[in-house]
C-alpha cells in the first residue's frame, strides 16, 4: 500500500497526503509516472486515513512540463494504464484533490491538474497551456472536456486552438485555476485550505461532490471520444514530422525551448508562414 | 395580498418592490421568515403592478445569517412551505429579482441570493459563504446546483468544500456575485436598475426568462435530490454534536462568532486536527 | 468565389482571411450585409486556403451598430438568408473565426461577435450590448443562448434584461469578450494569434472544434425557439411603437444617439417611469 513510487514522493500529514511530481530535468510526464499515479490514486481511494490530497513539485519551474515524446510510438509497458482512465476516475473519487502549480504545467501536466477539484498557482511561476495543436494533435485526458466547462467556448477555444503559455494571472481570469497567489503565499494558503478540508466530515464531502460531479464533469464517452481523437492524431505522418523536428530542435533537452516553449516552438515549425504574412493580396 | 409580513418590511414603487429582511439581531432564517418569503413571492407572481423584486436588509452586518439551529430538529410549523421549493419556484418567475447584498449572506442566506436573477453586493460589506460543510451537510437549497453553473467545478467545490467566507470582490471575481460595487454607489445603482428593467415591456422581460432558464437552472429532480441528502445530513448524530458544539460556543448569540464565522468556526471545531497537522509522516 | 461583397471588404494574407465591415455611416446591419456575410461564410467554408477569418470594421466607432430598424417589417428580399442561420452555421465550421471589436458591437452586432470562435476588443472603445429589450424584443440570433453559456445566468440576465451598454473591461470581466487589450495592441495583438493558429494543422483545429462544440453551442431547436420568439416579438404593436418613438428621436441618424444608446434610449423611452419612482407606498 505504501510502497514508493518513482518519480512521485508522497508524505502523509493527518488527512492530507502531500504528492510530489519529481522526475528530473523537467519533470516529464512518461510511462513510470503514469504507473506511479495510477498507484497513488488508488491509495487516496483507499485509504480512509486519507481525505485530502494534494499534488505539487519538486522543480520551481516545471510541475509537469509534458508527456514525454519520446514514449510516443514507442512499446507501452504492460503495467501502464491510459492516462484519460487516471485522470477520469480521479475527480469522481469522494475525496478532495488539489493542485498546488508553481511553474510549468503543460499538456497533460495542465490536464492533471484540471482532473483535480481545486486549482491555486503562484502568480509569479505558474504557466499553464494546452500545447497538444502545436504537434498538430489535440488533448487526450480531459482538456477539451474540462477548459470549455470552466471557462467557456471563447477562452476554452483560444487555449486549445492556440497552445499559448497562460501565465497564471491570465488563467486566473479565465477560470483554468482557482485563484494566483503570491509565491510567498502559496504554500501556507494550500496548506491550510487542505488541512481545513480534512478536518470536515468526510460524509458532507462525498455528498458535495455527489451533487457536483453529474453537472461539471465530462461523461465517459465524451472522455473516450477525445483519447480516441488523440491517438489517431498521434499516428499521423505530419504530426509524427512535426515532434521529429521539434526534437531535433531541443524539445525536452534545451531548457531555454522548455521554459518557453508555447512562443518559442511554433517559431521553429512555421518559417513559411511568417514570410507568406508578407505578402497579402489586397481586395 | 398586502399584508404585513413578519420578518420581511415591504415597500413598493412604481414597478419595483422593496422586501426589506428584519429579523433581528442577526437576520436569521427560520419558519417565520419561509412563511413570509413566500407568500412575498405569492405576491410577485400574482400582482401585475410589480415587475421588479429586490431584496435587501435593515442589518447593515447581515443579509440573512443562516438558517435558525434552533429550528432543526423542532417541530415544524404546519404553514411552513420548504425553502427548496420557495427558492426553486423564485427564478422561473417571468418577473426580475434583485439581491442586493450588504452583510454577510451565509447557508440559506446565500442560497436566497442565488436564486435571484440578478446579484449586486457592497464590496467593503458584504461576505458570501456556503457553511454547511461546517456542521457536516451540505446546501439544502439549490447551493451545490447554482455554484457550479454560475463559476464553475473548481471554484465551486472550493466554496461548498471549505465553508469559508468570500468577501465581496473575491466572489465577483469567481462569478458568485454580477458585481461588487463601492458601498457608496450600490443604493443608487441598484435602484436606478431595478427601475429601469421594471420600464421595460413585460412581454420581453418572460421572453428573455423563457429562453435563459431551461439552460441555467437546475431540474426539480437535482433540487429534490440535494435537499434529500440535506435532510439525512441533519438527521446524523455526528452533525447534531458539531451544531450542539458550535451552539455552545456562541453560535447564533456571539456576534464575534457570527461576524466572522467562516474562519472562527471551523477552530472551535477542529483542536485536534490543529494538533495533528505537527506530526507529519514523511516517506 | 472571389466576388466583391457589398458592405464587406475582404483581404487574405496567408490563411488568414481579414474581413472589414464597411456600411457607412454607422455600420448598420441591413438585408445587404446578411447577404454578403452568407457569401463570406461559404467562401470560409469552401476554399481550403482560408484558416482563420478575422472580422473588424472600418469604422473606429462602430463595429456593427445593429439590425437596420427601416427594414423591420418591410419586404425581404428573396436572396436574403435569415441572420439565424448565417450565425447559428458559423461557429460549426472547422475553421477558426475571430472578432475584432473597436467601437460599439449591439444587437445582432454583438450576436455576429458571439458567433465567432473568439473576441478579442479594444479597450477603450469597444462597447457590447443586447439592446433589444429596449424596443420590447429579445435577441434573435443566438444572444440568448451564448451569454449565459459565456458567463453564466446571472451575468447574462443582467445583460439581456438591461439592454445596457457594457464597456470592454466590464465585457471581459463578465465573460462576453475574451480579453479587453490596449487601443494601440488590439491590431498587432490579432494579427499574429491568427497567423499562428492558421500556422496549424487543420485536422487539429478541426477535431478541438469537434470536441467543444457539442459542449457549448445552442442545439438548432434553441436557436430556432429563439428567433421565432424574436419575429413573434417584432410583430407586437407596442414594439413597432417603441421603434417609431426611437427612429423618431433619431436612432439611426443621430450619432449622439446611437453613440450613447444603452442610456440615451430608456431615458427618451419612459419619461412616465421616471415621475412614477417618486412617489413610493411605504409599508
Amino acid at each position: 500500500m505504501n510502497e514508493r513510487l518513482p518519480t512521485i514522493r508522497t508524505r502523509q500529514d493527518g488527512g492530507v497526503l502531500w504528492a510530489r511530481f519529481d522526475n528530473p530535468p523537467i519533470n516529464l510526464v512518461g510511462p513510470q509516472t503514469l504507473i506511479s499515479l495510477n498507484k497513488l490514486v488508488d491509495r487516496v481511494e483507499d485509504d480512509d486515513s486519507i481525505r485530502v490530497v494534494v499534488f505539487e513539485s519538486a522543480n520551481p519551474e516545471f510541475f509537469l512540463a509534458h508527456w514525454d515524446m519520446t514514449a510516443v510510438g514507442a512499446a507501452i509497458p504492460a503495467a501502464m494504464p491510459s492516462a484519460e482512465k487516471i485522470l477520469g476516475r480521479l475527480p469522481g473519487i469522494p475525496k478532495v484533490s488539489i493542485a498546488k502549480i508553481a511553474g510549468r504545467a503543460r499538456g497533460i501536466g495542465s490536464e492533471v491538474a484540471l482532473a483535480c477539484d481545486l486549482r491555486f498557482a503562484s502568480a509569479e511561476r505558474a504557466i499553464l497551456s494546452q500545447l497538444e495543436i502545436i504537434i498538430g494533435a489535440l488533448p487526450g485526458s480531459g482538456g477539451t472536456q474540462m477548459l470549455p466547462r470552466l471557462m467557456g467556448r471563447g477562452r476554452a477555444l483560444e487555449a486549445l486552438l492556440g497552445g499559448e503559455d497562460f501565465p497564471a494571472q491570465l488563467a486566473e481570469r479565465y477560470g483554468w485555476i482557482n485563484r494566483a497567489l503570491p509565491d510567498a503565499e502559496l504554500d501556507d494558503f494550500v496548506d491550510r485550505l487542505a488541512h481545513r478540508i480534512a478536518s470536515l466530515p468526510s460524509e458532507a464531502i462525498a455528498a458535495v461532490k455527489a451533487m457536483v460531479d453529474p453537472i461539471t464533469l465530462p461523461a465517459p464517452a465524451e472522455l473516450a471520444e477525445e483519447s480516441e481523437r488523440f491517438r489517431e492524431a498521434l499516428g499521423r505522418p505530419d504530426v509524427a514530422a512535426r515532434i521529429g523536428r521539434l526534437m531535433q530542435q531541443g524539445m525536452q533537452t534545451s531548457s531555454g525551448l522548455e521554459l518557453d516553449f508555447g512562443s518559442a516552438a511554433v517559431e521553429l515549425l512555421t518559417p513559411e508562414t511568417a514570410s507568406a504574412a508578407h505578402n497579402p493580396t489586397d481586395r
